[in-house]
């Protein structure tokens, strides 16, 4: 294979009760890549288009991604990138790691596919460092397993892929504010207290438990954060609203998308999802705020291959 | 039905990572307990083996959650019940949840079968109330659904049946030490920080998604608690070197029983849980600390009719 063109997925990561262990990745938007084999070694990026990123090939988390693995894997040639962002940077939908989950899946499939996904998760994360500061996993990992993932553990890095039930939706509003990843942390206490932990973990089993036995009402019960979205919605601009339309139109719930600004709701089926859809929509509609939306099934196989 | 014996099952709450929310019921020890019809109405205990309980029909958790459940059922008809204790009350393997659960059990069975396992569990909880002071739901729920259990939430109650893989084994060791609840809850900490949290409820994640999915390397990676046992483990004599003889011998993970003394580990198989049993064993002999010891299969069936 000397070339190939991917589709890397955005992804929703901690999922309401989830932070900083569980993520999905979504069907509808995500980026386009094309990898070239080059004879001569190196990495370059021959276009970005659908944002304005570095070409610095140190500096863009995919090119990095692809220079990291090319350099371990021992590669006798190069790869030209190029780039097409499908969904803008500091949305909370993983923009970062769908470029470097992507990168590390086509560099990888240039290889002749030596690498397993976890390998290729820990390849992304370092594009995550790369663009963020720090190797978070949840986005990248979505990205790569696709469906609903857990990052049990860092150390060592272990990942599980949770089942989908089928008809789950996705609907998500991504106001067009700007939610620094920083702000969103330092938001957010470091210490909590222990009987709201105890809620929180009773949900996220809750909510695991509802993806293998596709109980939707339990997924419903258990989408509940009482940790973060307390302190974070604060930076998201009529959150509680967008979320009251969502739930009132039949969503099984909603919370922020990463650490936002982009405000999810997962539904069941086609129908309430497109009701959840206008609701939100009409909630938004006369902020002032301008807004972009979509509305997704969940992405069960990860990155794929366009050609 | 005018008279029933029924078994009601010993169970571990907490399961390292899921403290207050998770438990399950083991098969090889609990309470029997006897409902013989009386016509004439009310609640009396006629024999009490096994320990020394009171026979104070408001007091004792068991007769106090009968004369519930029958004047809530506008009964026409009373019940006089024998306890036979199979463990001790102390052991942290939820006692008084097996009297009360099988309380609620039985009187239902002589109602005709009238309430579902959620309503028996709300009238166990009385019980637990009623002995401890407070209506917790792990130990009842386990003991009356069976298998794994996790308490999704309180309010509503909401009770998560979980499945069990068929060759999960546990030991258990029940030093003869009283660990007063009272102490075993002043030792924890009020708050705890966010990243063990974190931590936490990957862990819980984990421990669901193994069971789900039969997976018992899972399952031991996610036999981990940083926030409980790191404190409560000091109120129980020898508990790392009971810890380690578990681990060193194969156990898929160990941790304290509800509030303790008592330790269990989990185990795949027979042969494996057989070793742990011995290895525990080896390592307690020379404490001069008595204990008492046992193997057993997760009870999947809850509480179940004798006679």
């Amino acid at each position: 294979m000397d070339y190939l063109k991917i589709f890397a997925p955005a992804t929703v990561a901690n999922v309401s009760c989830g932070f900083d262990s569980l993520g999905f990745a979504v069907d509808a938007i995500g980026d386009e890549m094309t990898f070239t084999k080059t004879t001569e070694k190196g990495v370059k990026i021959t276009n970005i288009t659908g944002a304005n990123l570095t070409y610095n090939v140190d500096e863009n988390a995919a090119s990095a991604v692809v220079k990291k693995i090319l350099n371990e894997a021992n590669a006798d040639f190069g790869i030209e990138l190029t780039i097409h962002k499908g969904f803008s940077p500091g949305s909370g939908l993983g923009s970062s790691a769908a470029s470097a989950a992507g990168a590390a899946f086509g560099a990888n499939q240039l290889l002749g596919n030596i690498y397993s996904d976890l390998e290729l998760t820990k390849f992304a994360m370092f594009g995550e460092e790369v663009a963020c500061g720090t190797p978070i996993a949840d986005n990248v990992s979505a990205a790569i397993y696709g469906g609903f993932v857990l990052v049990r553990s860092y150390s060592p890095l272990e990942i599980i892929k949770l089942p989908v039930p089928s008809e789950l939706r996705v609907v998500a509003i991504h106001p067009q504010v700007e939610v620094k990843t920083k702000d969103a942390r330092e938001v957010l206490p470091t210490e909590i207290a222990l009987k709201d932990a105890v809620t929180q973990w009773a949900n996220v089993g809750g909510l695991i438990s509802g993806l293998y036995s596709d109980n939707y009402k339990l997924i419903s019960n258990s989408l509940v954060d009482i940790i973060v979205e307390p302190h974070r919605k604060k930076l998201i601009p009529f959150f509680d609203d967008v979320k009251n339309a969502a739930t009132k139109a039949g969503a099984l719930g909603a919370g922020i998308s990463g650490s936002g600004p982009t405000i999810f709701a997962l539904c069941k089926g086609d129908k309430i999802a497109k009701d959840v859809y206008k609701s939100i929509e009409e909630s938004y509609k006369n902020t002032g705020i301008d807004f972009e939306m979509f509305i997704s099934k969940v992405n069960h196989e990860g990155i794929k291959i366009l050609e």
